[in-house]
């Protein structure tokens, strides 16, 4: 008789964001005139650049040609893709990390929620609180997670808190941590981490032998000087850490669909190499990222590419500003939104995320994320995104404080 | 300190196609001059039709203007192309599959690959030997394989040889089984199987509580009568089955990338709908398909999307004529190639599925699939595909049929 996986058990019945969009849909159809505003979920509006929408444009025609046509992709990507990678983001920046490091994949979050299929089942998970959903979800299902405590967590999960008092940075943890999530810029908080105090993790890894899951997915939205882009700018990084980033956020990919994964060849663990071991994990589950997609990403790296991604990035990062000003002026506690299109805020008193989340959908028709949802330390907190228009983030705003200012 | 998953150890430290084409790499770097005709890896090559390609240009230049930008996707796919999927693939054949019960994907590797994640550990695991590797090598990273025996295969898994002597179609095992890996048309013998045969299947899993993972991504093939395009044809197979499509073969996408996964709302184990299981472990560990890539797809269901199609499929099916008929006359035994783009061929006395491979990469410039790497029943058997021109095709075929005239 065939078992299911009972860990999925386990798990809340909707992914967090799924949630959200049935309740919006809920309330839609009660009040179909509700014009809604969505900084919920963190997903780009701002089309994507000339150049990349001309990249795929040739490379779909390329398909359409015997001579031009393309079958089946390398599943780590196509060197030009991997090459432009190597060079752009690392080797032009002074990190040596080299074509052959880095996988091309279809998501950060296909990475990030894949890649614990490489290691043990018994490795001690450690996370952020709060913290991007799908570090803990994915390793509930994986058995990795323990059993769901009454109010709130997992009993294996090592819980990171990230709170006011902290700065929003996660401190070394007491307990053991073989597997450590770390996100900067944060999501959800929106904070980013300074060298020194990254260095701080990487010393701890490479001293107990944990691997560190670095998602970088918003480092593109970095302004501040001594904030490193990249894990391997770091001291020793290369040999405790494995760096997600993303197309999406960056280029405006997200229903594109590119990222990639860096795994540096120095990555050893138990004497195997990571490299490989993910290499094989990936020719073995996917089939490479589409070709059209691929050279869609390749044409973010050129120069008028740059240019269109510098300015989807300030413009999203302009608006962060409209909504960290304009909810502090009116006696909002804001973080974040600095170095990330995300801000962190602080809920009124006495009131719980989801309670303000349904607050702001019925009274201001503004979609946000209820800090909750990414975990205990972000009940009474809300993240707010910046990536939809600066017309509708201002109006968001005017409307978040009217309604507070009653 | 980190544990990696040590079931990796276990696999053979090269996926199948990687060690070939590592063999053909080699040669090729020795024998420049060599021309080389590639009828290994089931991979397409004849240029997507122009519907698929027109609609992928429509949809990256949408990607480009504020007005049609598209962020994410749905995970489970985009409801048109989801629609198109069930009228066309199901309703209109008389099958009552709808939308919701359909998840488009990157590919149907990745499905299969990743299926297990929904399931226990401890589930037996049948398949047919030879076998896809895939189906295999996902379960041994999963832990459900056991240990590798000498002399080959698994402890846990349970093989069901496909020989000449069974018309290459898997008995129904005596040893209980769980998950049942099943792909008709076959990959690699290019069988196909009747509704009768299959019937026998669906009832057996019916009755012992196993679910049927149908991989069906050869199904445009078919071109006898008798045989389901899908399991869901046949009477109780929404309770006891899991199919997989893919527009890689049907439709040229090896490099498009679109396949989707059929889970009926009546599949239920242990009180649980495996729809909603497979829904939560998509939503948590993907962000749906390139939105550029789905209505390629969609295209593929247009008058001219069908045309372009029919026309590709009949000239493979062309092809594998040409291999069946010029080996066999040639004195080769020789199997499949009717229902499928496969053709199964014994490889002559004495010689193992390797020392073929070699021999034929060397004298003829040919390169194919050694049966063996398909599993223990294969060794003695070769895989020829029908993917490349008709030229090369009937070239390929000259040149095996004098090298061993000699």
């Amino acid at each position: 008789m065939l078992k299911i996986n009972e860990n999925f058990a386990k798990l809340p019945a909707n992914y967090l964001f799924v949630e959200i969009a049935d309740r919006v849909k809920k309330f839609s159809g009660q009040h179909p005139e509700a014009e809604i505003i969505r900084l919920g979920i963190g997903d780009v509006t701002r089309p994507l650049p000339k150049a990349v929408v001309d990249a795929m444009v040739q490379a779909a025609r390329e398909m359409g040609e015997a001579e031009t046509f393309r079958g089946y992709a390398p599943e780590a990507g196509y060197d030009f893709l991997r090459k432009a990678i190597s060079r752009n983001d690392f080797q032009n920046r002074g990190i040596d990390i080299g074509p052959e490091e880095i996988f091309v994949s279809d998501g950060a979050k296909s990475d990030t929620g894949s890649i614990g299929d490489i290691f043990d089942t018994d490795n001690a998970v450690a996370v952020c609180d709060p913290v991007y959903p799908v570090y803990v979800d994915t390793n509930v299902m994986a058995g990795r997670a323990g059993e769901f405590l009454q109010g709130g967590g997992f009993s294996k999960i090592v819980y990171m808190p990230c709170r006011k008092e902290n700065g929003f940075l996660p401190e070394i943890p007491a307990q053991r941590a073989d597997m450590i999530y770390l996100c900067f810029p944060n999501n959800p908080t929106g904070m980013g981490i300074g060298r020194a105090e990254l260095q701080k993790w990487v010393d701890y890894a490479l001293k107990n032998k944990s691997v560190i899951l670095y998602d970088a997915a918003y480092e593109a939205f970095i302004t501040e000087k001594d904030m490193p882009h990249s894990i391997f700018e770091l001291s020793g990084a290369e040999k405790c850490a494995i760096e997600f980033r993303s197309f999406s956020k960056t280029a405006g990919f997200t229903g594109v669909r590119c990222a990639y994964t860096v795994i540096p060849k120095a990555l050893v663990f138990q004497g195997a190499s990571i490299n490989k071991l993910w290499g094989r994990r990936q020719s073995t589950k996917m089939n490479g990222v589409s070709y059209v997609v691929q050279r869609g990403a390749e044409a973010v790296y050129s120069e008028e590419g740059r240019r269109g991604v510098r300015e989807n990035i300030a413009y999203y990062l302009n608006n962060a500003r409209i909504i960290l000003n304009g909810l502090s002026d009116a006696g909002f506690s804001v973080y974040g939104g600095v170095n990330s299109p995300y801000v962190w805020l602080k809920v009124p008193d006495g009131m719980t995320s989801w309670e303000f989340f349904d607050l702001l959908l019925e009274k201001a028709g503004v979609v946000g994320t209820p800090g909750s949802g990414f975990g205990a330390c972000g009940e009474g907190y809300f993240r707010l995104t910046s990536f939809n228009s600066k017309e509708n983030t201002e109006k968001a705003v005017d409307r978040i404080v009217k309604t507070f200012a009653k």
